[in-house]
């Protein structure tokens, strides 16, 4: 079943708002192993419209058409594909019976215009539409299938999950679901992951197979169809973490941070931070989720090199021999932050976020110490690429992978 | 100027994400009367993207064209555009060694794949990505301009304003014809602000005034289009002012925080903060700033009574008579504060972010105290609606609040 939306609206051209109906179409429709192929907007143009609907039934078995059926000069969708499916518009009597009974509830007048939101297609299946006034259609055209529906959120997703999937799956007989399951790595980049996993995604095809980078991470989407689509995931994932299993940190919609609370309250240890350029940032991601009391005592955020002295207690020899920007300090931080937060682990962060330099070190240049127990503290100098932002997000984010990686091994 | 924006991206026609880069280039080329007639997404085929570039070739005076530039095999983009424009892809120096350095900096291995984000065509006006890996290109075709971007947002944002609007403007001679300012407000309500106007929203017609709630602000965009755009507008704000200009902050993308930063720095004074639900987050968006060293010293982070006794320095027998989530607290916590870190304005936090009652009092009940210099500290009581991530930043929100309009009036 080859599909493709199109929404058809000015405002979405003008960028007042996104084109989320068609994300929200394309997820449940991926659920039933109906493949989309085309996303398209359109403004509210006759000539551009009638266009893009004749491409469109060329090339897809059903085409999702949202918006334009409203009221106004401008909802134009009914007449730019009325030259294409060669049938009449006509007035769809319950439609207008209750668009007469909402203005005469309301005591409001109503105009001509508002009368072109009950006319259908006369060989349409007319969908009720229990939100709003305009009801969807869906039209057979030869060989493809055109469904209109509202441009309004709530009306397009009431109409599709009630009428147009169940008529769509009998149609199609889309009778499996896709399982998906995407598995989350840290620590490996994405050619890297590709790379040791070359053969498998040579080979895919079901499960395929589907890389996502983000910031710091590597995703990769499992997605199966048909009877045993659960156990082809379960035994590709297998396979996967037999090679990739030590970056891997969980599935779906767990978060690195979520992992290094759920292992540091498994391993019973608190954590706190000392953070200069990143602000506070490391703590806060951790306090932001619930539980957190059980493994968090808090931070010490320490900006100037007096806070670092004042509020951390780095000696201020260390910093004149060394800065605040050295291997030294971000020891010390962690070592001091151990102590003052009366902690199991406390891991810190010391760099220039930039735009300038900073004690002669270039923007990106940031040191992260990590201190457990009473081993040595791990120190690693790192330069990340990007502005103040990026800068700042990747040494929390490697932070996180660093604390990952230490509790997972214990 | 006929423009279509293409997103290329397997992960938009599954719905993963919604195409808001699409929404956020339409904005900003709305601003200069450039039209945009078509927004396409198509997914990493090669044959399907090779015809959508084809049509689109035939229609569109430029195209955008976002996303695909990366390094694994699904990144088609120069590859499927490549027989249309009829130019080689060679490797862009600049950008080889650019890449080699950043694994060479992190110790990681480079795989061939890698090189790929290198490749430009070879009479592309190749736009230097100062956020990632891939560059921007741009090339023309016959009557046609293609712009390559990355499809990272924060990168293709970058690259657009930077780079693209500006060589769009010279190319296509684009003047602005809409003149807009945001008005930005704190303090006050959205129907409170529409309330002291109303006579003003009643009679726009150039300028128009739209409000726009967010979050613990509001918002009035101010729009005309005309020969005296910018004077209409200059009054129009004046008199908007002389009824609310106690809760106006700033314009267009001015946030309150730069705003406190910006108060900070005139008045030569330093902040601090002590957070507890917070986490830190009210001192990590001042830190985010370029800037904030001169203005902040950090900030103490204290999640548990442990932290607040031992890192703040509240006494212990407060803690038993009141509690740590109570005016006294919170006092203390801001006093303290701005002695341990030496600053001339502290800000603490102190509440109960939820899901549970903590201390038997509600989620969302939160004090905040503010002490400046040697007077006695502000402190009150809120109780914010919403779940744990928003009762957070609306404390947040809320402290920025209070210090800005103790500054506004100094």
């Amino acid at each position: 079943m080859k599909t493709e939306i199109i929404a058809v609206g000015t405002e979405l051209l003008l960028g007042q708002i996104a084109n989320t109906n068609a994300q929200w179409i394309s997820r449940i429709l991926a659920k039933y192993g109906a493949s989309v192929y085309f996303h398209g907007v359109v403004g509210d143009n006759m000539e551009r419209a009638v266009k893009t609907f004749e491409v469109a039934s060329e090339r897809s078995d059903v085409i999702i058409v949202t918006g334009g059926l409203g009221p106004t000069e401008d909802d134009l969708t009914r007449d730019a594909v009325k030259p294409l499916l060669k049938q009449n518009l006509v007035i769809h009597e319950e439609t207008l019976t209750k668009i007469e009974a909402v203005y005469q509830n309301n005591n409001r007048q109503m105009t001509a215009n508002n009368r072109k939101q009950a006319l259908v297609f006369e060989h349409a299946k007319v969908l009720h539409n229990a939100e709003g006034m305009a009801p969807g259609q869906i039209v057979k055209y030869e060989q493809t299938l055109f469904v209109f529906l509202p441009g309004v959120p709530s009306e397009m997703k009431s109409l599709m999950e009630n009428q147009v999937l169940p008529y769509l799956i009998e149609a199609f007989t889309l009778e499996s679901e896709i399982v998906s399951e995407m598995l989350r790595f840290i620590g490996i980049g994405e050619s890297a992951l590709e790379h040791k996993l070359e053969d498998m995604i040579a080979q895919q095809v079901n499960p395929t197979i589907a890389p996502l980078a983000s910031e710091g991470e590597v995703g990769l989407r499992l997605t199966s169809s048909g009877a045993e689509a659960k156990s082809k995931i379960a035994a590709l994932k297998s396979d996967i973490l037999q090679r990739a299993g030590e970056f891997y940190y969980g599935s779906d919609d767990l978060t690195i941070e979520e992992k290094v609370r759920d292992l540091l309250k498994e391993n019973k240890l608190t954590l706190g931070s000392a953070e200069s350029l990143t602000g506070g940032k490391f703590i806060e991601r951790l306090i932001s989720l619930p539980g957190a009391s059980e493994v968090c005592e808090g931070g010490l955020v320490a900006y100037t090199p007096y806070a670092k002295e004042n509020v951390i207690g780095v000696p201020s020899d260390l910093i004149t021999q060394h800065g605040t920007i050295s291997e030294e300090c971000a020891k010390v931080m962690a070592i001091q932050s151990q102590k003052r937060l009366n902690v199991d682990a406390a891991i810190s962060f010391t760099g220039v976020a930039g735009p300038d330099r900073s004690e002669g070190q270039d923007p990106g240049v940031v040191y992260i110490a990590l201190q457990v127990g009473r081993r040595a503290p791990f120190v690693k100098r790192y330069h990340f690429e990007g502005g103040r932002d990026k800068v700042r997000l990747r040494a929390v984010k490697k932070g996180y992978e660093l604390v990952f990686h230490y509790l997972k091994n214990l």
